[in-house]
């Protein structure tokens, strides 16, 4: 069995097999790592024409991380995919709040989902920081309502829940919102790794370094 | 913004939504529980007609997990993505040794990734146990290699690494291979909540509980 087995070898060999698919795309060269990035954690070109990023996402989102914002997640995956020592070097620290005790008291008790409690809990810690969401439409459909209701002002929304149940509406909902750039991918599907690979991308532009 | 909140409804809408993908398949009760878990954390109903499971593969994890076997992951958001919680209820842990710093060394010193140097490192543990991958194809060829020249017998291999270079080829080799059964995905597509979602539904197929 004869393989690839460097790292960067691997993943320069990854890059340019996915290069063809983002023709005619007209994405500029920071939108090309982000897609890229994407399409090799999903291990599917089919993303290339579903990804959806606001004109000022990644610049807003760039300004936020080099200032040492943190970033909050819906699921514990999200937060275990983002590269937290590359984040630290610029100050910031990554919380998730799903496998909070509290959180699972009030979910139950209000019969919603941990995620959805989890970003409620989060409140006011969301203005200027990063949301990565990865796997719960409730949670991104409870961020954009705290936008809306609540003036919460994200840097930028990662938003890219999965699923057949309110995935694809929730990120509908989202990029369809005029007060916080996003970073999303239509229709269902998505997922933790798509979520964290986004946010990976966006820190490793900053100095062209993942370390 | 009308969204279900309620966790099981999501789910079990879910499930009724991928039912009739899954038409003409051929499959028993417990291999539709796993493509149906799969196709849930995927969003995408692409997924059913390139799943391949063993004949043996469910029954045999199952077997092994409700003895108290230990599952070893590739990745950490493999581990991350593992109800630890059930497990943990049969006497099992889930293992990981990619960010371990002897592996990290190792993998720099021979220019293999960490992930492949993590899997060598496990060496005889592995016999008896569940491999997970949901990453690193180099991962898998490792296993591959170590079941064939090193006589290890895991008694299941859930291979689902992901991308462009190396993750199909891995995967078809791991479904020719005749000595341990196996559950994986043909082609590109893949990734560690493929990998988390299968473990977890031949866990939940056990007693038809996640807790």
């Amino acid at each position: 069995m004869d393989f690839i087995k460097q790292p960067m070898e691997i993943e320069n060999r990854s890059m340019e097999i996915i290069a063809p698919h983002l023709e005619g795309l007209n994405l500029d060269e920071a939108q090309t790592k982000v897609y890229s990035r994407i399409i090799h954690a999903a291990g599917d070109v089919e993303y290339a024409p579903i990804i959806r990023i606001h004109p000022d996402a990644i610049s807003a989102a760039q300004k936020a991380i080099k200032s040492g914002c943190n970033i909050y997640t819906d699921v514990e995956m999200v937060r275990t995919g983002i590269n937290k020592r590359k984040l630290a070097s610029f100050g910031g620290e990554v919380f998730c709040l799903v496998a909070d005790p509290e959180v699972a008291a009030v979910a139950r008790e209000q019969g919603i989902t941990r995620s959805m409690a989890a970003m409620r809990a989060f409140g006011k810690k969301l203005d200027g920081a990063i949301v990565a969401i990865g796997n719960a439409p409730t949670a991104l459909f409870e961020v954009l309502r705290m936008i809306e209701e609540d003036g919460i002002r994200p840097a930028a929304v990662v938003g890219i829940p999965v699923g057949f149940v309110g995935a694809a509406d929730s990120k509908e909902e989202l990029a369809k919102n005029t007060k916080v750039p996003f970073i999303t991918v239509a229709g269902t599907k998505g997922g933790s790794p798509i979520a964290a690979a986004s946010i990976n991308a966006i820190m490793y532009l900053i100095d062209n370094s993942r370390f």
